[in-house]
């Protein structure tokens, strides 16, 4: 049976990236940066949410470090993440893209600061991961800018975006697959990577950290279509049902429910098989990838 | 009296620059970007234009290799600069920015592909661009994405579209050079930076590049400033005196037609000095810089 305590885990983690957030967020005003230009940016990056993409990237970092304190690379490397990650929901909660008034209980953010400026504030966001991760003298800095837009680019998040939005998208399982893999999947799987290169992991450690990555990536995206059709909406914080009411293209939609959760299932345990050798029995990767498919919203 | 042929040397950069980036964008259908959005990139990529950008880059890399064929690296620096570029005109061409039906004659990316195609397509445009830059072993490699990232982001390049679209924008010219050196004259500075650093020039040449970029990026707005007042529509390809028309935030319009020329020739022969020392005398980089403001469109 598992014990690790995720809840206290997952708590400490997230207010550590708060943390390392707000140090960074910081420095845009002295950077030169415009007020109001920060002040958009901001009230996306400090909006919550799960912050799963940097505390993989930590967990990842953390891991291969072996209890010495992980460098400032790392703290860059998990910001990066979660500014890609804001930049991508601003854009996507446009009116040309989503149309979304709300997220996560607030006002979006081209609801608050206009159109024009939340297209700015999302380029702003993104092109500001770059300049994270590629400000300083470490070694590894270029190679930690290539895994971060190579995953947020026209062959990862982007071009999964694409993929989501094709007119002539086929239904089919292996496209569905394709189409997560690189939208939200091939990012998930960066910031495990990144935390590993950031603390100088060897090939087999990236080697496992990137099936990991894929794995949960996978398994998040599959218990979000099936919390859709299980949750009710106060756990979501939403409506549920939405996906079905909408026609969305979903695992549910595609295969079933049940075997929806028993791929997820199964890219579970795929991913704590592949992380053991790294944490041993009842670490805090195998715990994230079981929360992946275990929570409630 | 200048005596380099400018117009020949432009010519063959720009072919130069066509060929470099015709073969980046091939490798975008390999590494598994949806055709859709790989071609939506192309479009604006591959709409013609002055390549200044690339073009600075390259010739500084040039100046610094001494005769020696520069780097791929070189080659990177000079795409993803222009990848940038790019990405900011399709931005900035959005029914939520300058709404812009067409540019360079043709029609504007949303005009084609729609809107949420062509902010994807930005995205994707900008993101690329990191992925040029860091991909290969150089040392240098991070040191270029730190550039390119600082000069395109939130105190660069979309910072200063902030400046230029805020409503409480004082029409003072210390603001207006603020607001044009991070809007446009920031990545014409790293365009500079960037080909000292691909071919691994000392900290002179940098500095040099870097007062260079600094002053003719400034040089190119006053220019294009003027020519809004004093060239005709045939010689702009665009209706002239649409600047004043509109009461837009000018030179001509802050300090008048003859005090912007002076500060234009002022900017001009601050650039030249800067680069006496590397080039010589009548170098090509003398006859960029004089361009800028002698051109008629």
């Amino acid at each position: 049976m598992a014990t690790f305590q995720l809840n206290s885990f997952l708590a400490a983690q997230q207010a550590r990236v708060e943390a390392l957030l707000n140090e960074r967020v910081a420095r845009l005003g002295p950077s030169g940066t415009p007020p109001q230009l920060a002040e958009a940016m901001r009230y996306s990056l400090l909006a919550g949410g799960k912050r799963l993409r940097p505390v993989l990237c930590l967990a990842f970092a953390d891991l291969v470090a072996r209890g010495s304190a992980v460098s400032a690379v790392a703290g860059d490397a998990a910001c990066a993440l979660e500014y890609v990650h804001t930049y991508s929901l601003v854009h996507d909660d446009l009116p040309a893209m989503d149309n979304d008034d709300y997220r996560r209980g607030r006002l979006t953010n081209h609801k608050v600061y206009g159109e024009s400026m939340a297209i700015l504030a999302g380029d702003a966001l993104l092109t500001e991961a770059f300049t994270l991760v590629a400000s300083g003298p470490e070694s590894m800095r270029a190679a930690l800018c290539r895994e971060l837009a190579v995953a947020s680019g026209a062959a990862g998040m982007v071009g999964g975006q694409v993929l989501d939005t094709a007119e002539d998208r086929p239904s089919a399982l292996d496209y569905l697959i394709r189409m997560h893999r690189m939208k939200t999947g091939a990012l998930i799987r960066a910031a495990c990577r990144m935390g590993v290169l950031a603390s100088g992991g060897d090939a087999d450690a990236l080697a496992r950290a990137d099936t990991y990555g894929d794995a949960v990536g996978l398994a998040f995206q599959i218990a979000d279509d099936v919390l859709d059709v299980t949750a009710t909406a106060a756990e979501l914080g939403k409506p549920a049902g939405a996906d079905a009411a909408a026609g969305r293209f979903t695992f549910p939609a595609v295969v079933g429910l049940e075997a929806s959760r028993k791929l997820a299932d199964q890219k579970v345990a795929e991913a704590i098989a592949a992380v053991r050798p790294l944490e041993g029995e009842d670490g805090p990767l195998a715990a994230l990838a079981r929360y992946t498919v275990e929570r409630k919203s």
